[in-house]
């Protein structure tokens, strides 16, 4: 799976939290990272070459501070420009039709605010509608929105665990389910045990095992369960 | 009152729905129609100068063609640009407190689509939110908003009636009540009058005369209906 983050941030050389973000991913090799700003001539885009750009991934993801409630400017400027009708919607055949559409927005305000009642009045699933809408239109899948509230607030233990939260958003096929995060989680260790000292890779190595016993049960458990189901079926 | 239209159009000069919006309300001196290409230098605002011609207005319309299901990037960015945290929201007293804000939209596709299980899925109302929570945050009061679809295949008839309603809108204190929009056709009828032959004029002034009679009477009807619940509750 090839995953594009597009970043747009008015401020993004001063952002600690679009330095730390893209930290996270830096390794990542099916993962690329394009800063709006840096492909923009004027204020413009070049829409062939977007276009383009955008039939290669599976999964494409807006990353974006919350301004006024929506993306800033340049990023609805990207959509303007790039997202012509012919090439979301031909035909009920667009060219992004079947991929996936995210969205990663970055909150100055706690996420509490966000709801009927509290000061900003309105859920950001209610405010993302129309990136819903777009993704609707173009038979894209839209995925649940990864929300960073308060950055610059977090305690180094709530950095590590976005840290993994965030690349399980831009890499895990299914970052949802429990099931499919536990496998994710086994192969990220996995990864991680090649560079550490022998001491260290045996330790970790037996962490995998049992890991991996674990999601094995866990797995059985779930097929004999539908075959339960089946029989019950039939 | 005093109404501002702030116009954005990526196509403004070729728009007919915008050459025939403008002729509407040209002769109409408490309203001023600003187009935002026209006061933008590469992208960008007049912060100060932009938080002073708001400041000036009891009405502030935001009109635009739907693009992408909100408005076209340069809007946008005048908003990123003009609307800091403090001129909308400092300590419960913005600027714009107590300000009416309207949205005039122009869709290309019937309005029968916008709504769950219509091509667009989306209804118009969900689609502002984000205006919704611009004018929530800054305490301004958020007006119905105005929809124009398919202005290409309206009638002579239906075009009338847009101009009448769309004069309404910008002008009306209270455009959405009976009574009121009553009292608005008598003002408007009587300034028409004026420019009539004696002939013509004559005529006019029975039609007035009856509206007016009309008028007067729906209003001693609701005073009287109003004492009799007074009485009720006492």
């Amino acid at each position: 799976m090839k995953t594009l983050v597009l970043v747009s941030h008015p401020e993004y050389d001063n952002s600690m939290t679009e330095a730390f973000l893209k930290q996270c991913q830096s390794d990542i090799e099916n993962v690329d990272w394009v800063v709006l700003d840096n492909i923009q001539t004027d204020f413009n885009f070049d829409k062939e070459q977007e276009q383009q750009r955008l039939s290669q991934y599976d999964r494409i993801l807006f990353q974006f501070p919350m301004y006024w409630y929506s993306a800033p400017a340049l990023m609805k400027k990207y959509e303007d420009d790039v997202f012509t009708k012919n090439f979301i919607a031909f035909e009920q055949e667009g060219a992004l039709k079947g991929k996936e559409m995210g969205i990663i927005t970055t909150l100055g305000d706690p996420i509490k605010d966000y709801q009927v009642g509290g000061r900003e009045g309105f859920s950001i699933s209610e405010l993302l509608k129309p990136y819903q809408a777009i993704a609707q239109r173009g038979q894209m899948e839209f995925l649940k929105p990864f929300v960073i509230s308060q950055f610059a607030y977090m305690t180094d233990a709530q950095k590590q665990k976005l840290l993994i939260d965030y690349r399980s958003y831009l890499t895990n096929d299914n970052f949802d389910s429990f099931t499919s995060l536990q496998k994710w989680y086994i192969e990220q260790l996995s990864d991680l045990k090649d560079s550490l000292n022998d001491d260290k890779k045996e330790k970790m190595g037996i962490l995998i095992d049992y890991l991996q016993s674990n999601y094995d049960q866990l797995d059985e458990l779930k097929w004999e369960i539908d075959l339960i189901k089946k029989e019950d079926d039939e």
